[in-house]
């Protein structure tokens, strides 16, 4: 299913070169001051800016809502926010049918849909589509700031690492040196979380997070506060010491997370982001009719570092999370 | 909610102490032969064996089928199997709750459910549940066994890693030596997968085996493929280049899985398990009522490394998931 | 799927002559204090009590708590409760199968799950189930009666008529004196709803109501307010006007429900049930083996009239919507 | 939620006087042949023609398809089809804010939104939406004549009275007569289905249909074969005689449904619609500011009779719900 959400319900729709692409907002609660202003800082945030290896590509990303909004607020009617694909490159896409470019979803999404799919620059598969998300997380980073009693709660992602680099500008040097793409480390930190929130078993947050987080093109592994580097501790040593009656631990090795439930402390998890598959080095392919092994240079218009564009989307996925399971703890209302 | 799939559905319920923990298994296709033998290797295998490390609390663990089952088999009803708790411990419960167990959910549960929980070793909490889990696993296994055509779809989970060391009995006799507990690193491999399964953006097959995974209690990262490798990966490296019409790759950083999809590549996948939070060693914790810290020694039938009993949890959670996946995409009839 | 509810989700499960039947309810607030007795008289009632026309067959029916109880209280994770079949008659049921009993689900099951099906008593498609629906009614009444502020809401359903009689007792007399069963027509009005409560479209409260409501084997129809009735009458006669800011209405041709929400009026809805498909009257039906039409002959124990058993039935799955219903408006506590 | 639907998924949204109303359909087979010519007949026949009665509001209501179409083919992939909203009146909506509409949803919408709601119109609540019901209708018999073998499952609805006449003209006149609107019977026949369709208890197929037909607005009851008509009939009478191995059946009061499935009879269901709220007669109505009852009358373009407009709103819902089935059973394809 293209939906994700119990409370704060989530379906996304469209192709890279399509009309446009959106999303529908069902559950948002009503009264919720909303303009498209509020959505300019993360959609530029998400273009990965001006920074060496990111694509030149530059839609205007302008939202454009459908429904759900009136008197420049929320009606508690799903919400529907859409972005036109203005800016479409021309390419022969037919004839790179053939040769499905390596990393990416040609050959299998053509095996799923039979030759049916939108096969023009990733169609529905596309990282476009994170545009959507990002503008479902601004909604919900909006609801976080409005309705939350101080401290409000914040979603903040940030890049590790870039090509096995803490220093970004290093490791965006090594792939344009290499004339390669590369892969990066996104670490996101949610604070000020009530004790409580998400379910035993099926719906732990680790759970729910994880199953947003995977949507997000390109992430291949996440790991909750220590994470792997678990594997080499001690019981004793991993364990977080509660501090105070409110939850607070002395340490944070869970990574705000207990039982599958949110403990108090700030809830960290990091994600592996791939190197772009489309890469400006040559690579093999199976050219699908003649059954040969083919060079393929993938042109157009792509980052060198995809992770440079994961944190507001990152950001997003998680606030939606956050909106999601604070609804179900009854702890946004209904009507602001 | 405690429940999961959309084909095929897993409710869970129980307690640790409470007369029994189940499942509820809805969308089983009609047809299939089962009995309790078919469980006992699975059940067997979760007890962690007569390995150093592992709890001497045992089980009968005798499944009892409540619902579904007719005639040796299912009915294509919801089939419901439960275990009855009948080992369970005479312990002080009600005193341990003023000092919280670290790595357990006590406090958090408590906080949620207003101390209503049982909070009796776990309760609902308690990795007593998997039993539930692996029998649901069994139900899948035997599925894909039964229906699937040559060569049919294998998931084999086991242990790459304890307490550091890919030799166990080393990593085992560290924790002893130490006294205390340690963490460990499962993978699960799922062999013989088609092309194709798996939904775009929501419902990757990361996103549905994430989530059902990180309802396996003590897990706390996920990767696929390469996965946390990849951030230190060149892209024309990580890409896997097609090898023939099939889908097959000469390589498999992917870990099976492209654009969300399977990709006809073995599905390979990491997890990491923390430390047993009940170590023997000594920890400190906040006695709730007169707010000093105090020191804590976890006694009972615990695991030095509880990642030994994760393998055939697992598979289990893995299986459910293919099996939901295959009938989304119609290969698995409704009557077998 | 054997599920409902969003927020109080019932899974149901068990077949008439298997080990026993039971639901499970995830989503319950923690705290409700609950035990055996609160169950007796709603089962009681289910029996159609020691009027003419129900059923000599006497389950003891005493529901047994597998989870989510603890110290009679709820705990918030999944409440499970089974009925053990205890009285089963012993019958050549194998027999019956070449000929199926008209009015019941033998034959379409058989299709549908290629023979596999439970076929004693109806198996899964029994009105022993309806035991389940009752108890899930009685966890509901009781959450409405324990954490509603006052006036509290009540769900009360009650025969209007039997055979065509208003007169209950020659509505029955008429089906013994011609040795046939007969049907009926059952009222339920829930009072002291709030307004608002529904989802506009695809959850309207009628959609829901309904939707469980079709779930009692035996319901043919289900009407809102005038209903039917609505066909042949005017606009100005059928809006009702408003009377007061609260939203009480002069009239309540609506049955308490405007565009799909509760409007602060009783609801109102009343359900057609069908004759007892076990007549006492000879039949005729197919032998699927010889295909030729055979006299049957339905013996057991068969109510004359099931409608008598159908109240306490619709009054459960009316409040369990309602439950749903509230707290998806918050208005009942995740804690009571 | 405004969602419907496990396999063929809709997601309805928008408002009478906003931008535009939609809908998205997650899961509709990849490789159907559609294009706006499809859906032109089923349009026209939501306006309710040129017949007495109906509304001389016209849209062009062209089909705009946002994605999962590509050369002609859904994708298999979100299919999103918006209606622009262009003959918007203007009107004094504020204005009537104090004085709630009778029969309609302003009230109740505006207690549930805290005054947030799109109150134009009748907003998310208006009958508008219903154009969006019929695009997805007309989807949905386009597979089911694109991919049924013969003889293929065809859904058609017909009015049987209006204004208590099933002289239809004659009723209309009445109301016309009468300067106030009327009410209606529409009824459904589903032919050529299958056998089996459907699920044992909460989704029986009586269950799915009213959830689907309840979200129609103004529609009121609904039943399936005999209806309320079994309160009065006998066991013998209402039971229909098995006549051959297929399913056939000698009569069909059980309405093509028995224990919740499709038993391989016409699938025959009705409903009643309400008279249009919008009645051009006076009415009295509660100021909500003064608190005083005033006088009302309704201006704008209305039906006398929506009954009239029912029809192909009523076959678009049931078509989704048959989808739903057929797709649950296996027997339409992923891929056309």
């Amino acid at each position: 299913m293209d939906s994700f959400g119990k409370n704060f319900r989530l379906h996304i729709f469209g192709e890279s070169h399509g009309p446009s692409v959106g999303i529908v907002i069902d559950g948002c609660p009503a009264g919720l001051l909303l303009q498209a202003e509020d959505f300019f800082e993360d959609i530029e945030r998400r273009k990965g800016g001006i920074q060496k290896g990111t694509t030149p590509r530059q839609e205007d990303d302008m939202p454009v809502f459908l429904s759900g909004l009136f008197n420049g607020k929320t009606t508690g009617t799903p919400l529907t926010i859409i972005f036109e694909n203005k800016n479409i490159r021309n390419a022969d896409y037919e004839k790179q049918r053939n040769t499905p470019r390596p990393g990416h979803a040609d050959f299998v999404a053509s095996k799923k849909y039979g030759g049916n799919e939108d096969y023009r620059g990733g169609g529905h598969f596309s990282g476009r589509l994170t545009v959507c998300l990002v503008a479902a997380g601004v909604v919900a980073k909006k609801i976080l700031k409005d309705t939350q009693q101080d401290p409000s709660v914040i979603c903040k992602a940030s890049i590790l690492e870039i090509g096995g680099e803490t220093d970004l500008e290093k490791g965006l040097q090594k792939a344009i040196d290499a004339k390669d793409s590369v892969g990066g480390i996104v670490e996101c930190v949610i604070n000020n979380l009530p004790v409580g929130l998400g379910e035993p078993f099926f719906d732990s947050v680790e759970s729910l997070i994880s199953h947003a987080v995977f949507s997000i093109p390109a992430i291949k592994g996440i790991e909750f506060g220590a994470g792997f580097a678990a594997a080499k501790m001690k019981g004793s040593e991993h364990n977080d010491a509660l501090e105070n009656k409110e939850g607070k631990n002395f340490t944070n090795h869970a990574g705000g997370i207990t039982g599958g439930l949110t403990n108090g402390n700030d809830l960290v998890f990091r994600v592996v982001v791939k190197p772009t598959s489309s890469t400006p080095a040559t690579q093999q392919t199976l050219n699908i009719e003649t059954e040969t092994i083919e060079n393929l240079s993938v042109k157009g218009r792509h980052d060198l570092c995809i992770a440079l564009r994961v944190p507001v989307v990152l950001e997003a996925v998680a606030a939606c999370v956050v909106i999601d399971l604070l609804m179900e703890e009854q702890k946004i209302k209904r009507v602001l």
